[in-house]
């Protein structure tokens, strides 16, 4: 057992403390199967926030690195452990402490399971918007340090738009309450704020008070759309945007990821053209069926082949489905690269041909998912197991389509986070005054140099 | 002129450099009048970022502290001068610089009024939601400063949630971006939003970036609702919350306020109790109605002694505009103190009892508006103008006040920000690990100290 390991163990327990190197190599990655990492010298599994703080101000004294997890869903590798680390996991502290109806807030500790949140303060008539595709799986804690988003983006917003106030432990293990649980609030800076989406390099959530919205009650209205061409579907998208429509979810899949999914699931989808977009309207009565109609003539005025609004509520559930398991059904293919740029939404058609262009130049088969709505594609790099030559090629035109985004006005990440995988292209987006202005602040919260160090910037 | 003016006209320009004692004096403070100010050295009205980024970095290098300044609406004195310093009004960098009615999104300079803004997107469809009673002069760039609200961010959100990117300068005067133009995003830490609320004591933001909504079309229902007492009314917005009902404005006003404002401008408004509540729902159709029914059940069933869905759109304008003139109709009666905290909506009742108990312990007059779907009070300490004693029962009361709130779980702003007149209290809302934080961050970002230093904290 390492120093760090026994010194843990004798100041919270040996329960709390794991050093079988079989048990900790679950521990030891998120799902960015293409990014690297190491041994760590010990998972925690705290039961408190005490626990934390022993554990941080521990590795502050002994300047060992500590990494906070989830679930592990992460697609960039930011919750990846290197030798000699400490690993925080957050799957004890799974708690929903308080509802309140009359706030219309819900506080809970960072190892609760998004989908489990969202049932229960369904309980007390209200609705927690944020919806990553990993929802069945994915912590509070991890979407709150990746800003995770989700498919009811579009409308509602993402993770930071809900995060009213948390507790957090700082760098020597100092327990601070950071926000606030009123509904506005201008007291200081936005060091909550500043916490969410930093991806465990400024300190450890371990408590979050977040704000929710009344439980929709009636009917979501489905609009189904087949295109011949992802630019087609871009340009629908574009003038769905320019109606003045925002519609409660808009999601591209192409028919290589349809196929993956009923392949795996048997779910007898068909597609009736190359690439689908999937869109909702949530507005209360008539004016959702105005809303939906106004979707479709966008649909059909962009050339769909085929556009109807969804009659039949299980068809249209099944294919929501089909989007969400895209990427774990392209999963099963091989090795699998994610990428998660955010473009103008005038852009997308653009964006989508030079996504094709790459896949072209680089002989590498892309499959194309998208939360549309908001200009974030997420197209999806399957190369053969064991060839290598492929994975190169793949990365190649990884970094290429990383470099188009940014010459559109895009970004390098909408909801996955930097990372390991995408600290190249988050250089080039920030540029070396604001990537200066990251090490200022990473210093100045996190003397010690030990919170995640080295993911997100060099 | 001192050497500082001397430098800096050399550097921008005479024509962009004040001097004039009696012309600065107009730039030297806010709207707070109980705030200290003091006599700037210089008042630069840069031309553009060029301008800003030379003021600054001159500033930077003789050490001398710059306070930006958009139309001085501010009501805590976080724009007020000191002596010596150089004061940056924004007043000509007044331009929308583009609006994209695909991407939704405008791009302006910091002086553009809000109200102006407003006009000019809905013209391309688009809607900038929020709207401080101060909309018609306050300037962008100062709503940025103070993380603005207003009557619809109960439903909207307020300035934060709109602000997707900037450029600004910062504290050698390089220019920078932050943020980004998309959608979403999570690239590096979130330091665009750290900059809004900072109060200028970060940097300077000569260019924001704006989220817009499309531009609503139907008419809102007006629901208003007299009450016997300011706990009464309290309750009644407690239970709107309570019903799952998110109002697109929930606003209180008191008899005292009411009054003030007709005494004013001859409204011929007549107050059929001691307090009004102003509810909105913007809801299309007959969910707007239906909305609309619920909240009036809501008012009767807390003991409302006078309630009605309004028919009259005329009469339901003319009360809101009642509501956003009763700041201006106060401050005709002498020295205006203006309180600005948050509390829990459940502890609305409460804290409205305890504002009523301090007016009456210390003596001292209180009006009261309310963003009370927010939770948002604004008590208003009006004194005899000349009467100290008065005066300093007032600050008493302010303080006491203030100290309630945190007491009941709330914040000491809400929308003013901290200026100078909540310091004390924000220091205690905060902690001093949070403050810590807090200089740690401004050590970071604005090492030579120049930005609007001795405000928000000590």
């Amino acid at each position: 057992m390492s120093g760090i390991a026994e010194r843990l163990t004798a100041a919270i327990g040996e329960e709390q403390v794991v050093t079988d190197p079989q048990v900790m190599e679950g521990y030891s990655h998120d799902e960015a199967e293409w990014a690297p990492y190491g041994r760590p010298a010990a998972v925690v599994r705290p039961r408190d926030t005490a626990d934390v703080s022993a554990t941080v101000a521990l590795c502050a004294e002994l300047g060992v690195p500590v990494v906070a997890r989830g679930a592990g869903t992460g697609l960039s590798g930011a919750a990846n452990a290197v030798d000699g680390w400490v690993v925080v996991s957050f799957e004890r502290m799974n708690r929903v402490l308080e509802v309140d109806p009359v706030q219309q807030t819900a506080t809970v500790q960072p190892g609760v399971v998004n989908d489990d949140l969202r049932e229960r303060v369904a309980r007390d008539g209200l609705w927690y918007p944020p919806d990553p595709a990993s929802a069945p799986w994915s912590t509070i804690g991890g979407n709150v340090a990746t800003n995770a988003g989700g498919l009811c983006c579009v409308k509602y917003g993402v993770t930071r738009d809900y995060v009213l106030g948390m507790e957090a432990v700082m760098g020597s293990g100092e327990v601070v309450r950071l926000g606030r649980v009123t509904a506005k609030g201008v007291t200081g800076y936005d060091l909550c704020g500043l916490m969410v989406g930093s991806e465990g390099t400024l300190g450890m959530v371990t408590e979050v008070t977040l704000r929710m919205r009344p439980l929709r009650t009636g009917a979501e209205h489905t609009v189904v759309g087949y295109f011949d061409s992802l630019t087609d579907a871009g340009r629908a998208v574009a003038a769905v945007s320019a109606a003045g429509v925002v519609p409660s979810a808009m999601e591209l899949i192409d028919r290589f990821c349809l196929q993956a999914v009923d392949a795996w699931k048997n779910m007898g989808l068909s597609a009736e053209g190359e690439v689908l977009l999937l869109a909702r309207s949530d507005q209360p009565g008539a004016a959702g069926e105005e809303e939906a109609e106004r979707i479709l003539s966008c649909f059909r005025d962009e050339g769909a082949v085929y556009a109807v609004r969804s009659t039949d509520q299980e068809e249209a559930e099944a294919l929501f489905e089909a989007r969400r398991l895209a990427y774990p059904a392209l999963e099963r293919l091989g090795p699998l690269l994610t990428e998660d740029m955010c473009v103008p939404k005038a852009k997308l058609p653009e964006m989508l041909e030079r996504i094709e262009a790459a896949a072209e130049r680089f002989d590498t088969r892309i499959g194309n998912i998208a939360h549309a709505g908001d200009g974030n594609l997420h197209p999806l790099f399957i190369v053969p197991a064991g060839d290598e030559a492929a994975k190169k090629r793949a990365q190649e035109a990884f970094e290429v389509i990383v470099d188009e985004a940014l010459a559109l006005g895009g970004t390098v990440t909408g909801e996955h986070g930097v990372g390991l995988l995408k600290m190249r292209g988050a250089a080039r987006e920030m540029g070396p005054d604001v990537v200066r202005m990251h090490h200022a602040v990473k210093n100045a919260l996190d003397p010690r140099g030990i919170f995640n160090p080295g993911k997100v910037f060099a």
